[in-house]
């Protein structure tokens, strides 16, 4: 087991080489984007991205004493990788079905989202799976979610801010599948310990996400910017609320316990993805944030209990309530709205 | 007394849970804001005000080892309702009054600047108040606010960048006067320890207070923005300056004491706040951040041995001289201005 | 010795006094700054550039233990410092050789950009030189490297944006040749400790450094801002990857070590500056980041086992490598472009 983990160590950097060396000639072959034409994509709001996922992720996995750097440094490993693969896919496929070229800081963009699928599912596996395993996961993960992507949009007619909205629950499930091969930690193992300072910097990411959620959710609008920003700011506030709320009903001397707020603070923004830009009244936005935060808090509490041990599953730091739940609830109030 | 604690415990969640109904209801009813009309906040500089009053008070008043979670997570979770609580209470007096509604983006923003009287206050009890007590003084302060605010607005024809820089003045004595309600800790209780790393993290705050700041004070400037901008830069420099100074000549041997950084360097922001616009050369705004981080550190040591202990007050955060004081002396600098 | 230290410590308040009064005098004499005149600078890169030089190298040099809060501190200090002068040296510069006025929130970005030279080369005389020196040594080399830029500019005849790219180099070297005039700390002093929070905090220094970057290379771009911004964050996507893989391949365990992170992930940024408006396609920018960031590694190995010991040369951060010899690349780099 132990030489067997000094192999995999072995093999990290020939895997990182081989993988960059064929991005770079890939790049020089077929990466072409357009410079010239003026982005769509207003730059402060890319940089809100961008600082979201670098400081949001790198720090909203940080609650695991044992995790702390790696958890921060894998963040950047697997974001600067997948970006630049996700770019190429965008490059290839645009290139095979000879489509209109993208602009440029539109492609990074795009990239930098859908890499939020990955750091969920990084999530799940967070302290099981050995860096090899990572990387050959970003790869994987993140070239399936752009031919989905692509399939939305060539075959599905969906619009890019509606299927950038998938990364959501494709990397909560996608997570959840790969944590399935890994068993569980036992659970009295220091791996599992928390530090009220990891813990503080993890409420650091939260803010980070919280923060710009607004910005990710409205980069991609084609119209409406405004309405998708104010929707996704009044449910993100609302299932804030609701997070303290429900976390000090459901804890026993009614304080708030941060692992709470920790995932339902962000439950609103996730499930008004979908609908942010159609929703009229914040009063809508402001119940789905509510429901949102409700849903994630019931399945912390039961998912944990019931279907993680029937399961055999274990989700380090629960993305199954945290980001696939709400985004299902999301899709269920787009399907409502549009039938109404 | 500890029973009452409990009781007190247990009440939080419905008093939450009220709030929100009302609120969502009032929204609902009352909530109107102009999508259609462009605004005048420029969207980059309101996520400077907004990641400034989120980061920037949650990290600043984490000094107290005790408090590190509850510092951040209560700023949150006050911030939320106070936000919802200042556009419906904007916006019920808007319906009342049969305003022109106000433009989207331009009520939130207000909002969020408004909710810094509340996070103010809250550094004066902070250690002192139970969750239920915060959340009451939250929901009839951001009234008074908004109140005092619209009073100014409508009567005094005040402008709305001056009305809102009351918000430090407002904020500080408020606290102060809550503050009076409660019995001072013991100094050697462990309430009032801090850690090198909640040091840090505090001065982290002060950091993203100190960079965000000309945002926050150009931010509703109807002309002259980049006046307003120019001279709280320069007003903050001098007085980040002025604090390091103080603080090396105040101790006995001359190191520079963290939580004299952490309350002056920010007097020149807050004191050039209102003259902001109107300052015609920097020096002046330099001389005034000067003034302010002087009165800051004077005030810091005077009050707290004479004044304080004589008025049986207890200001944990030494708002009164962090955000009170110099607010006072930007104060008389507009007048001095204006009689000019 | 201890006595000397004592009056250097007494001489800190009345030199900063003696500075702040100059700088005030001299201000409202010769500072002179065109308001009215519309801005080339985008606001929210400028302050994407403040808030990088403030926390970025803030953080960045908080990787000592002892130094956690002096590295925050003094880097507040000496930026706000050697702004004013640098804002000072250029008005009196300007006013002598009759310019045209500047605009200023040019003159203030240019100010922030130039005081990176002064924090590079804080970060080689970390823990070595006391306050006293420090402000000197601030005054002294952003006084040199205004006279630089300027003589760049008029004499020359080099763009803003190139010459300000001189900061890496001029920062380094004049850091390197600070440090020879003081003893190397003993190696098993507490002085060079470090401990896991202050690497995290370091690691929060370099990814605000990181994220930031792009905007650091384009803000001054007299055109093609755009392609400023994408060569650079090309770049330092494939150095950060370049990082990890190198950090792997030289540790004996295979493992991640979070200084090699730490300063070559930073590499591609430094070495893409001088050219990073010309290249016109992105593989380029990234070959140019991993060999940025190969250089910086085997620097670090190198200079630190050979070059440093004969020199006697301690270089707390790391500086030379770091920053001085990716910087050297970038040299070369342009100097090849041109030449094809």
């Amino acid at each position: 087991m132990s030489s067997n983990y000094q192999n995999f160590r072995k093999s990290v950097p020939w895997l990182i080489i081989f993988l960059e060396a064929v991005f770079i000639i890939l790049f020089a072959i077929f990466f072409s984007c357009c410079v010239a034409q003026e982005s769509e994509i207003f730059y402060p709001v890319f940089q809100d991205v961008n600082h979201m996922v670098i400081f949001g992720f790198g720090f909203f996995l940080m609650f695991l004493k044992r995790y702390g750097f790696s958890s921060v440094g894998f963040n950047l490993l697997i974001f600067v990788l997948g970006v630049q693969c996700s770019m190429l896919i965008d490059s290839i496929l645009f290139y095979i079905l000879e489509l209109k070229i993208q602009e440029c800081l539109n492609s990074i963009t795009e990239s930098a989202m859908s890499m939020t699928a990955v750091l969920i599912s990084t999530g799940a596996v967070l302290g099981k799976m050995n860096p090899v395993q990572l990387i050959l996961m970003t790869v994987v993960e993140i070239t399936a979610f752009c031919i989905s992507r692509f399939i939305n949009k060539i075959i599905l007619k969906v619009t890019d801010s509606i299927s950038m909205m998938h990364v959501h629950p494709f990397g909560a499930y996608f997570g959840l599948a790969a944590s399935l091969a890994f068993s569980e930690p036992s659970p009295r193992s220091e791996k599992n310990a928390s530090t009220p300072t990891s813990n503080l910097f993890s409420m650091l990411g939260t803010l980070f996400l919280w923060v710009f959620w607004p910005s990710f959710n409205s980069v991609l609008a084609e119209s409406n910017k405004n309405t998708a920003f104010y929707n996704t700011y009044f449910a993100l506030a609302v299932s804030a609320v609701t997070a303290f709320l429900l976390s000090s009903l459901t804890t026993k001397d009614g304080k708030f316990r941060m692992s709470h707020i920790h995932s339902a603070a962000l439950a609103g923004g996730i499930a008004v993805g979908y609908t942010a830009q159609s929703i009229e009244y914040p009063w809508i936005a402001m119940i789905l944030g509510l429901l949102a935060s409700v849903i994630t808090i019931l399945g912390s509490c039961c998912l944990q209990r019931c279907l993680n041990p029937a399961l055999k599953l274990h989700d380090t730091s629960g993305v199954h309530f945290t980001f696939g739940l709400p985004a299902v609830l999301g899709v269920l109030a787009q399907v409502v709205l549009f039938v109404i």
